[in-house]
C-alpha cells in the first residue's frame, strides 16, 4: 500500500470502513481522546438525521464539540430520495469548507463513504476538499463500502469485518451500546 | 455462527480483535454512549500500566468513570516477565470480581485477550468468569490473536482489520488519535 497522499501535510486521514461493528464506535472514542487534549473538534453525519438523540452526540454536547446531523436519515427509509441526496449534497458542501477553515484540529464525517456510494456527491470532490484541507486538520471518515479513492487518499484504513454480530440473532440495536 | 453462550442472561459481550486499528478506540466509543445513558461503566486494562496518561483515561476520570490501569506495559518492554505475569492474574482477579459484582452496566477489559495469548490466565477462567457474571452486565473485550473461546462465548465479534496503518510508513503513534 502506497502512503496516503494526505499524509504530507502533517496531519492523518483515518478510514473505518468494513461491514463489522465498531466503524463510529472508533471514530467517537478518538474525538474523546481529541477532546482530551485540547483538540477542536467537529464531527459531522452524513445519513443520520436530528431526529435520533444518541448517546455519542449527548457526550459531545456534554463535552462542548460542534455536532451536525445533516443527514435525512437511510436513503431505505427515505420517501424522497432526491431530497435525501440533496440534504447529503449539502452536507458535503458544509463538510468542505470546515475542512478548508482551519478551525479544527479534527472533523469527524461520519457515514461520508455513503454519500460517494449513493451517487450524492462525486468522489473527486471529496477526495479533492480532504486533500486540500487546512494543514492541522486530522478526518476521521466512516462508512461501509469505501470507494478505492478514499482508501488510497487514507493514512490508516481499517477494514471492520463482521466475525458475528448480535443483530444476525435477531438482538436489536441497544441504547448504551449501538447508540 | 452459533449464538454467543453469554447473550442467554440478557446483557452482551462485544469482542474487537485483529491486528488494524480502532479495537480499544471503539471500545471507547461504546464507554462514551454508555456514560450518556446513565450506566455504571468500569474499566480495566491488562496490558497498559499505570505510568501512560492516556486520552481516553483523561476522559473516564472527566465523566467518574472508574478505570483502573494494572498491567505492567507490553511483555516485550518488561525486564521480569513473572512479575509482568502476576500483574496480567491479579488484574484477572479484579475483573472477576468485577463481572459477578452486579456494579455494573458495561465492563471495558481492554486488552484482555494478552493475559490468555500469554498464558497468565487459563482460558476457562475467562470464560467461566465472564459467564457467571452479573446478568446486567455488558462486556467489551479487546486485544489481538483472541482464543476461539472467547469468540465463542461473545454476542458481536468484530475483526479490525488492517488495509494500511500510518505507523507502516514511519509515521509515530499521536497524541490525539492513539492515545
Amino acid at each position: 500500500m502506497t502512503r496516503g497522499a494526505a499524509s504530507r501535510v502533517g496531519s492523518r486521514v483515518l478510514l473505518n470502513t468494513g461491514h463489522g461493528k465498531g466503524k463510529s464506535s472508533a471514530a467517537f472514542g478518538v474525538m474523546g481522546r481529541a477532546w482530551a487534549r485540547g483538540w477542536r473538534v467537529g464531527v459531522i453525519q452524513f445519513v443520520k438525521s436530528g431526529r435520533w438523540q444518541t448517546g455519542e452526540r449527548k457526550l459531545a454536547g456534554h463535552l462542548g464539540i460542534e455536532w451536525q446531523t445533516l443527514g435525512d436519515g437511510f436513503t431505505w427509509e427515505s420517501d424522497d430520495l432526491d431530497e435525501t441526496a440533496a440534504k447529503g449534497r449539502h452536507a458535503w458542501q458544509v463538510a468542505r469548507r470546515k475542512l478548508a477553515s482551519g478551525d479544527y484540529d479534527l472533523l469527524i464525517l461520519d457515514e461520508l463513504t455513503y454519500a460517494v456510494s449513493y451517487g450524492w456527491v462525486p468522489v473527486g470532490d471529496v477526495t479533492a476538499g480532504i486533500a486540500g484541507r487546512a494543514a492541522h486538520t486530522n478526518v476521521i471518515i466512516t462508512g461501509r463500502n469505501a470507494a478505492p479513492e478514499l482508501i488510497e487518499l487514507a493514512d490508516t484504513v481499517t477494514e471492520m469485518r463482521k466475525i458475528k454480530h448480535a443483530y444476525d440473532q435477531g438482538i436489536r440495536g441497544r441504547k448504551g451500546i449501538e447508540y
